[in-house]
């Protein structure tokens, strides 16, 4: 028998618990051993619950505890989760997590700590919930140069983004029914501002490179200007509008943001809507692939926590490797990368934008407006016009 | 340096030394070794091919070779591949394949086989060519209990149904052409009847299962009496028509079945076009969740085989274990199996068609003919009900 514990039983924590149990019959046929969670670490207790006589409020006793070889780290945050975290893998207990500050923050030296404790630090649930992509990125796409990373990591914001489409309704509006069903924070800045997806995509990235991205230095732009009137002409240009976490790969380096960005129908990322995320992920060989999943929700994430704690089931005493090591990645810097934009400017202003613009496909929709699609051109350059124009009502990335 | 052989220089076979070779550096890196293809074996030399040196046509110069530890098997067919995979897992090399037709046919036999000899059979290229899903299907899915998986598993049938789809083309014009560009075989039959799918839902069962589904048993209906009319009534219904792979976990046992499908815009697998291919898995845990890429082509299949060669090389001396037993899984009768079809009678048989389904949603497009979406009903019923209208122009499944 394998014993596991679970630190937090929160909403992920308890649905661990849940998977495990549940699932337990063909969890077993698949590891070829029973896996049992011997503790559950929690500051509160939990009386009436199924597993209360498993909880305990002292870490030590998990450390201590020779009979348990994995641990699943729920509990989010960097402390005292970085702590524990540390203390198991130097004791040789294997570490599953779903904090994906944590590893966006800590990664490298945990992986590092692992392989040399023979145990290991995995972390599938960081990113996009339960769609496998953490796993893929160190197996099925290990043969690759990936050029590219085009991801919808962000379930909240995705929620917001499709019902605003779906039922014109405002941001503000729909972000109050989403505080008001849970699916947003009362604090939805983390969500909103991009540096939830920004996390992730820092992860990916340095996962893709082996080498570190800060997220700091992960251009984050989030959804909280984009209005009904938008949508309106994305409908017209057969575009959805997306919040796109994207990583590329140039001859001069790689270059990483999160931005709301238009994205044509036909781009298989268009269709991803609610709650649901996706990743898309171009490799030099294989090409165009993408994995889809509920980007968050207990069992979702519970679900991709158990699957980590499944292979270190069947790796005990030894190292489940990855290629990430703390030698920091410098970014290309977004100033230089290229693309096209969706500009919208009053009518007055069309001489105005055509004088910085050389080519332009015109998008009527409004009659007081002039709205456009420019042509390729450099961010900087786009930053430069935005300022002679002087009044731009909005301006949206466009990543076909 | 890790020594590797590819059997059969063909399409997939050149293109695994491609991938070996084109990505070197970083497949070193993930590794941790060189991967070096010490064989190629043809029947057939390749005078002026950069590999033409390592061409050998007797497999026992590979099988006798100690320093070759893992073998790749691109040749398809059953023979001689059996007899070779079989030949390599006993000298305890691990056999990386692509031959789907082998795995179906022989896929416990040559685990258990890997198994006792402490090397691994791996077959991530046999179903979705490019697509990671044998992989997840054994990890990141291991904590679920599957209840169902909707396959687009076949390329050649997909690119056909969306050039139909898009330009009102029919079957015959659309084969001939993808058959001129090399898309379709000449001799069409294993993918248009739906076989080459069959045997991939096959295995994708069998993982699901951990028991052996036998392509014979599976139903298999292909694309050939699908018509540019029945595309016109998708269309106004705003959906699709796929070929899609099902198979689905009742009270009373599994399902499976190759069939066209009409599926709703608003389903991920709709946006699913030409030569891409995907499969969709609904976890009891996780929910849905969708693996999406090229389902054919040198490069992304080669990709695919040289993944699972990178897991071999990192697990040398060990078994990367599948469960998967060569026990018969009995299928549940599709006659007892309920869903909704989409129906086209002539104007006149409007009546008779009406006597028999209860509850019918009217689709007009042709003045001609009286179509309908019906009620769920179980497959049985609705072949009787065939026979009471006795001329049904059209019957197409809908699964949305």
């Amino acid at each position: 028998m394998i014993q596991a514990a679970v630190l937090g039983y929160g909403t992920v924590g308890s649905g661990v618990v849940e998977v495990i149990y549940d699932n337990k019959e063909v969890i077993k046929e698949r590891v070829g051993d029973d896996i049992e969670v011997k503790y559950i670490l929690d500051l509160r207790d939990f009386p009436g619950d199924k597993y209360e006589s498993k909880v305990v409020h002292d870490f030590n006793v998990i450390l201590e505890d020779p009979e348990v070889s994995i641990v699943c780290e729920t509990m989010g945050g960097t402390k005292p989760a970085y702590d524990f975290t540390k203390s198991a893998l130097l004791k040789g207990k294997s570490v599953c997590t779903s904090n994906k500050e944590l590893v966006a923050a800590h990664g490298p030296e945990l992986l590092k700590i692992a392989k040399e404790n023979n145990c290991s630090y995995l972390f599938e649930a960081s990113v996009g919930g339960g769609i496998p992509i953490i796993r893929p990125m160190n197996t099925a796409l290990a043969p690759e140069n990936i050029q590219k990373i085009k991801g919808i990591l962000n379930g909240t914001t995705n929620y917001i983004l499709t019902k605003m489409a779906k039922e014109g309704a405002s941001f503000e509006e729909v972000l109050k029914e989403a505080q008001d069903k849970g699916y947003a924070e009362r604090n939805p800045e983390a969500d909103v501002e991009g540096h939830d997806a920004g996390r992730k995509i820092a992860i990916l990235t340095s996962l893709m490179t082996g080498k570190t991205v800060s997220f700091d230095d992960v251009y984050t732009e989030g959804i909280t200007k984009i209005t009904t009137k938008d949508f309106e002409y994305a409908k017209a240009m057969n575009r959805s509008i997306k919040l796109l976490a994207v990583s590329e790969r140039a001859n001069d380096g790689i270059s990483v943001m999160v931005s709301p960005c238009m994205i044509g129908a036909e781009h298989a990322l268009s269709g991803v809507n609610d709650v649901f995320n996706a990743v898309y992920v171009t490799g030099n060989m294989v090409g165009d692939l993408m994995f889809y999943g509920k980007g968050a929700g207990k069992l979702a994430t519970a679900s991709a926590v158990v699957s980590d704690v499944m292979e270190c089931a069947k790796t005990l005493g030894s190292n489940v490797a990855f290629v990430w090591n703390d030698e920091k990645l410098t970014l290309k810097d977004l100033a230089t990368c290229t693309r096209k934009f969706f500009v919208r400017v009053a009518a007055a202003d069309k001489e105005k934008a055509l004088a910085c613009f050389k080519n332009v496909e015109e998008i009527k929709v409004y009659d007081d407006e002039f709205a456009f699609v420019s042509e390729e051109i450099k961010e900087a350059d786009f930053a430069n016009y935005k300022k002679e124009i002087g009044n731009v009502i909005s301006a949206i990335r466009v990543e076909d």
